[in-house]
């Protein structure tokens, strides 16, 4: 069974060696309240409840589920006192401003928290993630009433949020979205229709639940341009911002699903809900899709977090089960078998598991750098700054998003397979994480659906592949600077050659696609995931180039064995794990027809 | 919720348009009971009970699970029933001799109607399924009164058998089995252990439980030349054949599972259990050894079952799924958004899906006309035939089962795909089909298992890649036939070019092998991986020859649609998914160091 352990000496090597956190934060308007002290109490603080408290409800609430009456549901045994604890101790507001009672730190402190939080136990997190997109569009498109109404209890986390898009007939295509909105006379609107898959959309950890609702107005165009927001809160607030009466909002059931569990997945039905417009009418979806990247990015976590818990869950077994001799010979010759770690096979899945939670991690960080730079410069009101970055955030969020998540769910499932038979057994807790990993490929976007943002809306149609230009060109700059290190010469290299080859494939498809235009979906997927293996392997060799000026400058001598590892992990990643890259590329190239010729009615001639 | 249709017509082009089953059937001693109107009785049959009897428990099963109390279990609502009509219509004794009861048809139909159930329901078809591994040990190595006391009840399907070998600390090293057997004075044993992961160990299904258990007699040598079979009854057997008391043999518990609910794994107690010696004292494993290849083909058939029901669950979801628009431009106009078949990146999945399915079809009904000879030869008692076919079957089976099980998880995953976030949702009964597929990568031999038994037993030890080097000869013969042929010459192109890369790497391995013995291990996965996609590429080149002999000649006019399909999913198999060998190939010649010079103790510094 593992129980989780924060990894902080890796999280340590990427905020302070590689980087450079603390330079970071002083760039930023926050940022003096990200001194080194606070954000080593942070991370200490976060480990603790993570390892203490959410560690142990984990795998419990996975057994027992939620359970849904009469419309209320409640959450599994210790699920109420893990979130009264996670509010007392003001995690919620960590990167809120301090005038709704937040801590206003710095956006990244929060994504690693919630790395921290989620890696623990996922389903737990999603309760409080769920309030972060409310909170943010609340920040962002709501009044000066609604700010002060919803925000400090949000903060606080007393009150939860969530964000209800998904209807029975639509989830990517939000344009078909049906529910509906009147006006009353008072300002209000009545809110009607039904939403599905409402994460945190019922429970009992908050006193009252405020609902993001999309919905349409009667006189609304048709498709994504007639889509509003909507606050719907559960209980009606009082003109004295007390709690009053219940709204008409119902929690018809709770799914059952393949994993998570612990949350709550409702279906919701508005009947005459009262609502409150936020932001311009018709413009929902545009408001909605302000904080895309951001939540996005949340869940491109998940891909690392079952990485990483899994690796957790093997490692040790991987010590401990004996079984038959390593091939070069008898390596605990006192014992009746030597441990399975000695098989270079199983070495293969750890190391596979190892570098995809590492090299995830890196990528996230980085990302959250940006993050923190995209919300400086919103709190400073600077939209040109904002969209620079937004743009900027706009490439890496749909391969973190797609590619981690694909690469974390293989990486839980060989979790499992290093265990063997004992790997499919739900007391050893290996086999929920993998079904706890399976949604994230599907929620927030599916991977087809990240993958033709990434090659459609990113590279093609915005800028023509000039994204891919800029970004391999920073590699290529890395590539050069790194070009003579004894350690670096074969990353330096093989860098060189998947940017040439990245370069290649996207102007490759762009001129297919004047003719092809399928091609663009067709080569979706595995250009998302080619991308996605190239900018990992820049990410392990930045890595690499940290560890290795550790071991050459001597700073790090008491911790040599860390960074030797570091540069072995990334051997591994450019030997046993880029080379896939190749699959993809050759893939990729084909003309859609193979995909597109094939009549509907001819996928089976026997059902 | 998928429900299931036999692929009559698909089994029906490989039985008698590819394969030739009839001619083949005329070779064997058993074979004029196979006549085509006995064949096509059978599989009009099995397709009957299958889409109606098992099917519709499928679903059903998983929820309930299997229930434990006081050492009993009882299966799923529907079970005993669904098995007493299985027990009724003659299905367990299809293959077996007419002495027995049986209906001695070739072994092959037993396993085509073996694939159909576990398509409709993989747990339904545990039960029977081990009990052909006790039936065929008993048959092998029995005695005369030990064949008559429990063959005719097996054939039957009234009594059931297991195979117990793993135990809590051991698996795939059954040399550290301590089970232990002390004789009696009247020849028989007392066996006293505990056995774990045992399928269908108990159950409410049949009237007794015919158990083989691995035990060490009290002067065994050590590992695995100390080990013994018996036969070990859940009821001994009276002297008039008719069921006696309890024996010393309980099931403790029944394991929770990731799938396969309504399969009961038991972990069973022998507390000096009676029981009788089978084959010679210390041979046990040799003997366990000489079905090794059929049972895990039989496991292997899990791959394209779970292929198969995927896809029939995903594709008429994709044809009814209304989300944006295809991007060469409005498919169904009339309605608000096309089908999500016509987005090419649903159908890359559903055509990956559908290439796996059939792809692992046709492998494992060649496969089985191997099989069908060597029972032949069993039956005629020709040895060294039987080891001619033995052999050759040993070269196709972790190919088979290590491959088929990899791709058939994958496409039950992309069948959850297809679906979007409903596929994770229990009641579409999507994730079920993923949960039930992913012990086949683990049972049996995992896939690490098989791969070492693939490159080092199979190509390397025994035949120093002799037996690469005269398969793709086979396969280079095909291509000569064919590269004229307008439909051909791509796939005989491809082929000619991935039998030369599997050669040179077959060499490259054994050449580096002589220095580095790990990277038989380190390569082990990667060259398993290459030769199934080598191989499935060699069988869909084979159906579109097939196909277009048919196109070609006009013999199958009334159904050309069904032709030009096969040839168009060859040409996706070879275009996007023959591609991955690549990363394989180049992944696997690296060096072993990478994986084995990390010391264990430094794989974390964390935990």
């Amino acid at each position: 069974m593992p129980t989780y352990k924060a990894p902080l000496r890796d999280i340590r090597f990427l905020m302070n060696e590689m980087f450079d956190f603390p330079a970071h934060y002083q760039t930023l308007q926050n940022g003096e309240n990200a001194d080194p002290d606070t954000v080593e109490m942070i991370l200490e603080g976060a480990a603790d409840f993570c390892e203490n408290v959410l560690s142990p409800i984990y795998h419990s609430g996975d057994e027992e589920g939620c359970h849904f009456k009469d419309g209320e549901v409640t959450t599994p045994k210790g699920y109420k006192e893990a979130y009264d604890q996670f509010v007392q101790s003001g995690w919620q507001g960590l990167s809120y401003p301090e005038e709704f009672g937040g801590q206003n730190l710095p956006m990244s402190l929060n994504l690693i928290k919630s790395e921290m939080m989620g890696t623990a136990n996922w389903s737990f997190t999603m309760y409080p993630g769920l309030s972060m997109g409310c909170m943010n569009t609340i920040m962002q498109f709501g009044t000066e009433e609604q700010k002060n109404t919803y925000m400090p209890h949000l903060v606080e986390g007393t009150w939860s949020g969530t964000m209800c898009l998904t209807e029975p007939q639509c989830g990517t295509d939000l344009g078909q979205v049906k529910a509906k909105a009147t006006a009353n006379d008072d300002g209000s609107y009545l809110i009607s229709g039904t939403k599905i898959f409402i994460s945190a959309g019922e429970h009992d950890l908050t006193e009252n639940i405020i609902h993001i609702v999309l919905a349409r107005l009667p006189d609304a165009p048709q498709g994504t341009r007639g889509i509003s927001l909507f606050i719907v809160p559960k209980f009606l607030i009082n003109e004295d911002g007390s709690i009053g009466e219940r709204n008409g909002v119902s929690c018809g059931s709770i799914e059952h699903k393949m994993g998570i569990c612990a949350s709550a997945t409702a279906v919701l039905n508005f009947d005459q809900a009262k609502g409150y417009l936020i932001g311009e009418p018709n413009k929902g979806l545009h408001a909605m899709f302000t904080f895309m990247n951001t939540a996005r990015i949340g869940t491109a976590v998940q891909g690392l977090a079952h990485a990483e818990l899994s690796f957790q869950g093997s490692l040790p077994y991987a010590k401990e089960r004996l079984s038959m001799r390593a091939l070069s010979g008898k390596k605990e010759p006192e014992k009746v078998a030597d441990p399975i770690i000695y098989h270079a096979d199983v070495r293969r899945m750890l190391l596979t598991q190892k570098a995809i939670a590492e090299g995830g991690r890196a990528m996230i960080y980085y990302a959250a750098q940006i993050a923190d730079k995209m919300t400086d410069a919103l709190a400073q009101g600077d939209q040109a700054k904002f969209d620079e970055y937004d743009d900027k955030l706009g490439f890496y969020t749909p391969i973190l998003k797609g590619f981690l998540t694909e690469l974390g769910l293989e990486a839980a499932n060989l979790g499992m397979q290093v265990y063997g038979g004992h790997g499919y057994i739900k007391e050893q807790g290996m086999e929920q994480i993998a079904r706890d990993a399976r949604i994230a490929t599907l929620y927030e976007g599916t991977t087809g659906v990240q993958a033709l943002d990434l090659i459609g809306r990113k590279v093609l149609l915005s800028s023509k592949g000039k994204v891919v230009r800029e970004y391999t060109g920073e590699i290529l700059k890395f590539c050069g600077r790194h070009a003579r290190n004894k350690y670096m010469r074969r990353f330096a290299w093989d860098l060189t050659k998947i940017c040439a080859q990245w370069n290649a494939l996207t102007v490759r498809i762009l001129l297919a696609a004047r003719k092809d235009r399928d091609i663009v979906s067709s080569a979706s997927v595995d250009y998302l995931m080619f991308s996605g293996y190239a900018m990992m392997a820049y990410f392990w060799a930045q890595q690499a180039a940290t560890a290795s000026e550790m071991l050459e400058t001597g700073k790090g001598k008491e911790t040599t064995e860390f960074y030797k590892a570091k540069i072995k992990v990334a051997d591994f990643y450019f030997e046993r794990l880029l080379p896939r890259a190749q699959g993809h590329a050759e893939s990729m190239v084909n003309p859609s027809s193979t995909l597109t010729s094939l009549p509907a009615d001819h996928f089976s001639f026997d059902y």
